[in-house]
C-alpha cells in the first residue's frame, strides 16, 4: 500500500509544474486537500521557515503523505501517484523511456519555456541579463521541434495511450503561447494537445 | 528480461553525465561497448545527421539496447540499468525519493554546477553574458547547501546505502572544485564522497 496524499502545497500563481499533479490526482480520481501559497510575495511564502522545513529547495508543488513523507519534484510527485496504474508502464525498457521525456521536459522544455512563460507573465523581462529572451526562445523551439517530430509519427509520447511523460510535457506545451511561442507550426503538437485534453477525468488549469 | 545495453555514446571529453552510466554498468558488473564522440568539434560530433537520427536532442550519453532501442538521458539510463537491483529500490515511496534527488540534479545541480566546470575547463567563460558565473554561482551553492543539510542526517541520499541517486548526484559533485565550488566547508558531502568512492566496484572519473 503506497501512503495516501493528505496535502498538495501548489502556487496561487497558475503553475504548470502545479497542474501537473492536479491533472495527475483527477485522472486516478484522488483527492487531497490544496494550500496555494503566495510565490509573488516578498519573500516569497515558499521561503518561509516553515515551508522550507518541508522542502529546503522552497519549491513546489510538495505532496505530504499520509506516513509524514514530503515529496518534491512535480516529476517524482507524478512518478509515486503513477507507480502500479498504467499512466506508469511496469516495464523495465517502458518505464526508462517514460522517465526519458520526463527528464528532457525538466531540462531541456520547463528552464525555457516555463521561465519565459514566467517572465512575460509575472517577471522583470527588461531586468534580465542582455540575450535572455534569444536564449530562452532558441531552446524552448528547439524542445518543441523535437516534441513535433516524435508526435508526427506517435499518438502519445510513449506508448499508444497517455501516460505520466504526456502529463509532464503538457503542463507547459499547451500554455507555450503565454510565452510567445506559436503552436500554428506543430500540428502534430496540436493534435496530440486534444488528445490529451480529450482524456476521461481531463480538467484544465487555472488561468 | 530487459534488453542488454550494445553501445553506450559517451563525450570523449570527461562528462559527468556520461560518467554516471558509466560508474552504474561497474556497479552491476555489466559491460558495454563505448564510442566517445568528440562534441568540442565544429560541429560537434553529437549534432550530425547519423546521431541525430538516434537522439533527437544531440546529447550524450546515449545507450542502445539489444532491442534496438535508443535510450537518452543519463537519469533515465540510470534507472533502465538499475531497475530490479538494489540500486532502484522496489517499493513506490522509495523509488519516488529517488526520483526526486535525481529531478533535482538534473534541475537544481547539474545545469549550475556541470555548466559552470564546462565553461571553466573547455567553454569561453569570457564571452557569457555580463553575471552568468554569479548566477550559476549562487544556484551551484544553493543546490550543495541541500545536499550538505540532508546528508549531514543521511549517510546516503535515500536509503542506508548507495542507490541511483547516489550516483547521479555523485557525478558532479565530486568535481565541483573543477568549477571553483570549494568543497571545505561541506564536511557532510566530503564525507559521502568517500562513503560512495569506498563502494565495491567503484570506478573513478576519467580526467
Amino acid at each position: 500500500m503506497k501512503p495516501s496524499p493528505t496535502r498538495l502545497f501548489i502556487s496561487a500563481t497558475p503553475s504548470g509544474n502545479c497542474y501537473k499533479v492536479q491533472l495527475q490526482l483527477a485522472l486516478q480520481r484522488l483527492r487531497c486537500p490544496v494550500a496555494a501559497l503566495d510565490i509573488l510575495a516578498d519573500p516569497p511564502q515558499t521561503r518561509s521557515p516553515e515551508f522550507l522545513a518541508l522542502n529546503p529547495s522552497g519549491r513546489v508543488p510538495l505532496m505530504k503523505l499520509a506516513d509524514g513523507t514530503n515529496l518534491a519534484e512535480s516529476n517524482a510527485i507524478l512518478f509515486y501517484l503513477a507507480a502500479g496504474t498504467t499512466y506508469l508502464p511496469r516495464s523495465p525498457l517502458t518505464a526508462a523511456q517514460v522517465m526519458q521525456w520526463m527528464f528532457f521536459e525538466q531540462y531541456s522544455h520547463e528552464p525555457n519555456i516555463a521561465v519565459l512563460r514566467y517572465l512575460y507573465r509575472w517577471g522583470d523581462l527588461e531586468g534580465q541579463p542582455e540575450g535572455t529572451e534569444d536564449r530562452l526562445r532558441t531552446r524552448g523551439t528547439a524542445a518543441l521541434k523535437i516534441m513535433e517530430q516524435h508526435l508526427s509519427e506517435n499518438a502519445f509520447f510513449v506508448t499508444d495511450r497517455l501516460t505520466i511523460a504526456d502529463v509532464s510535457l503538457f503542463a507547459y506545451t499547451h500554455v507555450a503561447p503565454e510565452a510567445g511561442f506559436s503552436l500554428s507550426g506543430y500540428p502534430a503538437i496540436r493534435d496530440w494537445i486534444e488528445r490529451v485534453k480529450g482524456t476521461a477525468r481531463f480538467i484544465p488549469m487555472a488561468t
